[in-house]
């Protein structure tokens, strides 16, 4: 046989250019750290609610074990669809929602359903690292939208925007609420987006996985506030992880024309051949009786939200804008623009586990991002740590 | 704005392109027709036994609902690789295992590690449709090998897989024990096929996972008896799903040279961001402790497969190769050569459901496919009614 290869010149382009996480390196570092305050996930400290854990339990004791539905067992669609109904106000047809393998799969289909190898999507940023990846993984390329901050808010430019656009460009990914910066578009803006996408043609990606975590009001402003369903060019993204603290359930859906049913299945079908049938059950029970949770959660975030401003903006060290949605703080300490460095040294001199703005994109190099989701103890904890190490540092 | 869109239009043409099963048609037609005996689907009738079940629910209850590891829990990984030493005696590194959303993820994932858009995977035909799907979908093309059939058996003719390689060929994609001949490759036609792929620096993707679904021994011949796997181009793609009646679980593994691991961490990371993991809790126990459930079906199935087989060869109307392994009979009657139309006649005819040749590709369409994995009483009424009705057709 020939010479013991080395497997790594064998990977694909695709398989090889995908990039490692940002904040990967940083949680392998502080992971074993005694007493270390981790705010660098994106997710809650609560366990999934036991109303939801104990109906999947009991579909999986009636032996709801069997291949299933590829768009999702119908009741699941249409309580998804009564609960767009009692958010928007407005009838929703299930047709329209498919189950996937959490948020994530959801832009892996979304992006396969409309992007050809070589086109362009287009990101703001700074961004969730995984939507570029899966653009880029599915052979399209991310174009990035620099997003401008103030401490009065980030802001997005609609004219940079659509300078943007070529003939290349398919499709413009919107996360609002947005992972890290907390930034969340107003109807205005959607609007104008919305107004671009028309103009050219291109498709909307929503993301809109934080749309109940809103410091402005009872929900976030969506595209469906705005939207023509029937014509215009969207796709939205969500799922059950944040709402219900079902982040380790990889359950989301995605939202697309009702013509793009069997595309949608088939894609399903050739990924992952669907969601399990008794873990459908949890979510079903998540999204009709979760609101008390839901609110429950957000309450918990705006209390973390105002002991942590509060905390770090006494050291006159930080610059941050106040998140409108979402469940971050993203925020710049003055005179440490190495984030990355600047992360391993507040595992080690503070004990606390932040995520380094350098994993999320242009534009959010000089910040830090700590996630909210956690107990009142703990984040209080977490303020005092970074209020003495600014002090001191 | 402008007209209202033909949504369809705009689908990629990866997303248009990706084949319906062909089993679906069929199904659609008979799901709902009262005492019917489906034989169609590539499942067992056993809902999950309830020490598996019940390891993922105290898992859930735990509260083992966050993010996981994006490779799999470490012992699920490690159970993996002793099951893989007790069945190969010597032992396997739990780093050359990765955690998957089933056998379907682990190939989707296989294909995007090692196949450029626009390079070859060789596919022995007849196949499962999902393989050859998938490697289209990720901008790869199948090209398929004809198998050869006789009563005797199915064959594959190295020669004629040598042939079909050219410059654009990167991968031999080799399913045995094989859904849906039943053909199981002996450990000569291994080692050829992976002389072939030897000479001329191609990946095997071996997809085993009827691999313990044997009629000729306590389990089938595997790449693992004759590979180097230090220095062979392979990828394993397996399931819990067919040895521990877990189809609707989604998991599975797929096994690589260790050096791939990161990249395979970010495959997972950017299109299902892991496997739950409370029900990797379940694998574990199934691999763990489910050696008696693998031999009480196995039992079963080899039963079933002799009810079916002297039933339908008593009319002398049937030709079939006897399976090698996995939990297929495929057959063929004679003078039914459009078994589209005959699938949907014994529905209504026979009231049977079986999965027509068509589904799986060339070489496969004057078949039919029955799914052996059900309960005796079934398979003995739906032999009676076979072979009825082939009486008097």
């Amino acid at each position: 046989m020939s010479a013991s290869p080395d497997f790594l010149l064998e990977l694909s382009r695709a398989a090889r250019g995908a990039p490692e996480s940002g904040i990967v390196e940083v949680v392998n570092y502080g992971r074993l750290k005694e007493g270390l305050i981790p705010l660098w996930v994106g997710e809650g400290d609560l366990p999934t609610p036991a109303f939801i854990s104990e109906a999947a339990t009991r579909g999986l004791a009636a032996g709801e074990t069997f291949y299933t539905w590829q768009r999702g067992i119908p009741e699941l669609r249409q309580a998804i669809a009564d609960y767009h109904g009692r958010l928007f106000a407005r009838p929703f047809s299930a047709e329209r929602f498919f189950v996937t393998i959490g948020g994530m799969h959801a832009v892996h289909i979304a992006v396969g359903l409309v992007v050809e190898p070589g086109q362009e999507v287009i990101v703001p940023s700074p961004t969730w690292p995984n939507v570029p990846a899966a653009v880029e993984l599915a052979g399209g390329r991310a174009r990035i939208l620099h997003m401008d901050y103030a401490a009065t808010g980030w802001t997005l430019d609609i004219d940079r925007l659509e300078a943007l656009i070529g003939p290349a460009t398919r499709a413009i990914l919107l996360n609002s609420p947005a992972n890290p910066t907390g930034w969340a578009a107003d109807e205005a803006t959607l609007k104008a987006v919305l107004a671009v996408a028309r103009k050219h043609g291109l498709w909307i990606i929503a993301d809109e996985v934080y749309g109940r975590f809103s410091f402005t009001g009872e929900r976030a402003a969506s595209f469906h506030d705005v939207a023509d369903e029937a014509n215009d060019r969207i796709l939205y993204v969500n799922t059950f992880s944040k709402n219900w603290a079902m982040t380790g359930w990889r359950i989301g859906w995605l939202e697309a024309p009702p013509a793009f049913g069997p595309a949608i299945e088939n894609l399903v079908q050739y990924t992952t051949s669907g969601v399990p049938g008794f873990l459908q059950r949890g979510a079903l029970a998540a999204i009709e009786r979760g609101e008390d949770f839901i609110a429950f959660q957000k309450a918990r975030v705006g209390r973390a939200l105002d002991v942590m401003t509060s905390a770090l903006a006494a050291t006159n060290r930080v610059s941050f804008a106040k998140p409108d949605g979402a469940f971050y703080l993203f925020l710049a300490i003055d005179g440490f623009d190495d984030t990355r460095r600047l992360a391993l040294r507040l595992i080690d001199e503070a004990g606390v586990g932040v995520a380094p703005g350098t994993a999320f994109g242009p534009g959010g190099e000089r910040f830090l991002r700590l996630c909210l989701a956690r107990s009142e103890s703990h984040i209080a904890t977490a303020a005092d740590r970074l209020q003495d190490w600014l002090r001191k540092a």
